[in-house]
């Protein structure tokens, strides 16, 4: 039913691809086989690049290198566009002052620190300095005591009137080959919705946001067209359909959280519709 | 507690005014008083003003029509947005042909026969024609017969694997001076989402593609910085959360959805902080 | 891999059953095939049996005799239990005088008739008489105008604090062979609880209370036990849930809501897992 | 407007008081004063008690003896109902065999035990047991390590279609007198729903279970009737919709979760309206 395109067909068409991350261009084994050549062709044909992730857990600089570590040379650093890099755009325009309270790796906090504001764990958060926090940012699902760290949240978002930003809101990611997860900073944040009854700010796919300032981007330098560029991704619910939202044509790859057994039954029961489907995004 | 500031004292420091439209330039009694003298001010003062609505019940020309009917005159219709358009910029990039379905007035199908569809009333669809459906729009709550062309477009839904998209996030609106409300079409598309397992597209605030559609159509002419807009709206989590989240400053004006009586612990329980609160938009 | 049981198998092995009305002994079409057969069988091997619905459209003499216009003399009214009942139970013991505001058929009123209090549809609730109207319930999803009553509703419980009954959690229920559903009652009363902030009190499977009013009918002539009795239904979410839950044996037959080619993953899905699994309740 | 009563005047006119522990007889600073008295009153006038308590993290032995040593001698274990009792009742009906995994302290796992069947915390699953996990049961938010073991619960229900059991719906509990508070199991229950996509069987008040599980206690001695039992408590969603829905009288005391500043516009957003407000349920 469901036709399967080659990776190289479709974005031959596209001046601009946007890529997802995890399940597109790595695992948790590593990069998935036959994307450095993805990258030699795009190069080679002149095709532009971007990285477009939920993953907040370190800085654009920190990313590239894990992707050189693996062999990836390509991968520029101001090519990485992650969900942190808009928490740090609100941060800037819309708190001036005091602390930002954050879950996350010290890593994740490059996001805050970038802004000028001062960055602090929610751990080091007490009676003494709670009335400066201005705003509480949730990074990373790693760095903290859960038990500890994720009832303080509960309590400052109780005591104090502030923004609250969630730079990831995806609810799982995988953890190894045997079909294994972990809970995502997004589903931590969900939970903490529902208990203290406020809304968490949310950035990263599927929001808009991370579509249109990698967008932006690109029209500083030279004139583009929404139909000149497609979203590569493994997760219908996140790449795909922010993309979709965007009006970005989509890739969906069945190398990551979405897997060709029940690639058809998933887009039928949510109804986000990818405009291809490959295998992968090797070439 | 809650500082309350003059409206003039507020829009003096920025350049650019976003208005929401009912609940701050209109109620069902008509104009809100004084209203035609922030729009001479403004004039006179040389700041740009846009209307940001979540009505897509008709088009842009039919809604400053309405405001010439009360008697301000100085609404251009090329300076309101309403979230039609969004789905109309939608439907334009993701959709080449077929049917578009509707629930809404024969006005408001306005948006989708701009984009060159074929527009039809749920209650025009059938066995002979729903393969052809390629796309569902939520546009107003009025035009249909509920009971059953809601269950006509769960029945689509079950039946054809396409985007739906609602344009109006509203849950309720005001209906007279005694305190009653009306379910808004956003109240219906949530639970035609629960019922059939799918999301639908939304546009229209908070979302972001509403502030940014807006801040587009002032780039295209001249340069702008976010720090030189206000957002003025009665609304938390639509205008306000909107706006806050986009970047803009923003005030809550006292004469729409959110009372004097409640503004502090609506403030509170949400976590939604307008930069301002007025009590209306007069000057 | 899932075992397919003979439906006389099954209730030999216990004394009591209790049958779920729609998708298990009639459908759209009329009586399930063999259905006759099955209450004849019971009859003669002494078993006794209920029959728990969720149907509170109209009394159990009315439903009764749907069952011997179609030709199945068997069914005893004494021996339906509908969700009307507790809903009936629950205004005899809380709720003294005033008018009970409803949705849904004339027929459905009965079961607020009976607790001798004053049944009013919404339609006849204006300023002169809400002040008395002390309880609201939700009964039938027809018998009103949607567009007007369902907002009428919603102002009622905007301005009075009484309790909201809702005598039927169904979300939909089949309304042909070609797979069309229509919206039921239950799925109403979801949307106006999202938009009211207020919860309903449920009654209906798979609440507890349905089996237990059903169980304490037993009891009251002879001892029982929970493991003499096994739940029949066609619904994961009610009938096998709220008979699992009760501590029933329950089986899942397959000539309603749930079909034999998804059976299996919809098991898995949910996590709710019958005792049973029978093609129908014919024997 | 709100009327308060005295305690004494309330409970006069019923024969069975049911109280709810946390907020209503203690607090984390230990007795609620004039508690004792209460007690006296209650055995000199033969007024029958039951503590109906959503708390599993202990066996009603050990419950009990939190009571002697905080100097309220009066407790009898066997007239404490906790949630964790309904659990081991759905154990004993519906599994018969295998392990049943649990997230709890090893006090917790008391119920499961009494059931016969093997309690392993979730820690001690793993690939050479996790095929003969037959239930999960979550029992109290103490005793584990967040990050790994809610993790590994994640875990087992994607890999197992089995049984989920809550036995403590609340979302928090307070931890201290400057309103800190401290998120329960329900709370990393519903977490668990979300990510994983299944629902837990609920046990616990609101759910009607525990309360027909203690009228039963008492109808097996005498017959009573639903009109002569008072439910105490002082929260909202859970001992007072409970109580409602069952059909009982209920007091709300304004000694724990629920503020005398803010009841009444509680009671009004959520609908949930005790038959009496009492201070505290001291005489």
């Amino acid at each position: 039913m469901t036709t399967i395109h080659e990776f190289r067909n479709v974005i031959e068409k596209y001046k601009v691809v946007f890529f997802d991350a995890f399940g597109v261009l790595k695992s948790y084994n590593g990069l998935i086989p036959g994307i450095a050549e993805t990258f030699a062709y795009m190069e080679a044909t002149g095709k532009e690049y971007f990285i477009v992730t939920n993953d907040a857990s370190r800085s654009p600089k920190q990313l590239a290198e894990t992707y050189h570590n693996m062999g990836l040379l390509a991968i520029d650093h101001e090519r990485i566009i992650s969900s942190g890099m808009l928490a740090k755009e609100y941060l800037d325009l819309k708190v001036n002052d005091g602390i930002v309270a954050y879950l996350g790796t010290e890593n994740s906090a490059h996001y805050i620190e970038r802004s000028g504001l001062q960055a602090l764990p929610v751990r080091e958060i007490g009676p003494h300095n709670i009335d400066q926090v201005n705003a509480l940012v949730l990074l990373d699902d790693e760095g903290f005591d859960w038990f500890t760290d994720i009832n303080r949240t509960v309590n400052i978002l109780r005591q104090r009137t502030i923004p609250a930003i969630i730079a990831n809101t995806d609810n799982i990611y995988p953890v190894s080959g045997s079909n294994q997860v972990s809970i995502a900073i997004g589903g931590i944040a969900t939970m903490i919705e529902n208990i203290v009854g406020k809304r968490f700010i949310r950035f990263g796919k599927p929001d808009s946001q991370m579509f249109m300032f990698t967008y932006d981007l690109i029209r500083e330098r030279r004139p583009i067209s929404k139909n000149e560029i497609i979203m590569v991704g493994d997760t219908l619910h996140t790449d795909i359909l922010g993309g979709n939202k965007f009006g970005l044509d989509t890739v969906l790859v069945l190398s990551g959280n979405t897997l060709a057994h029940d690639v058809e039954s998933r887009i039928i029961s949510t109804g986000i519709v990818p405009t291809y489907i490959c295998p992968d995004a090797s070439i």
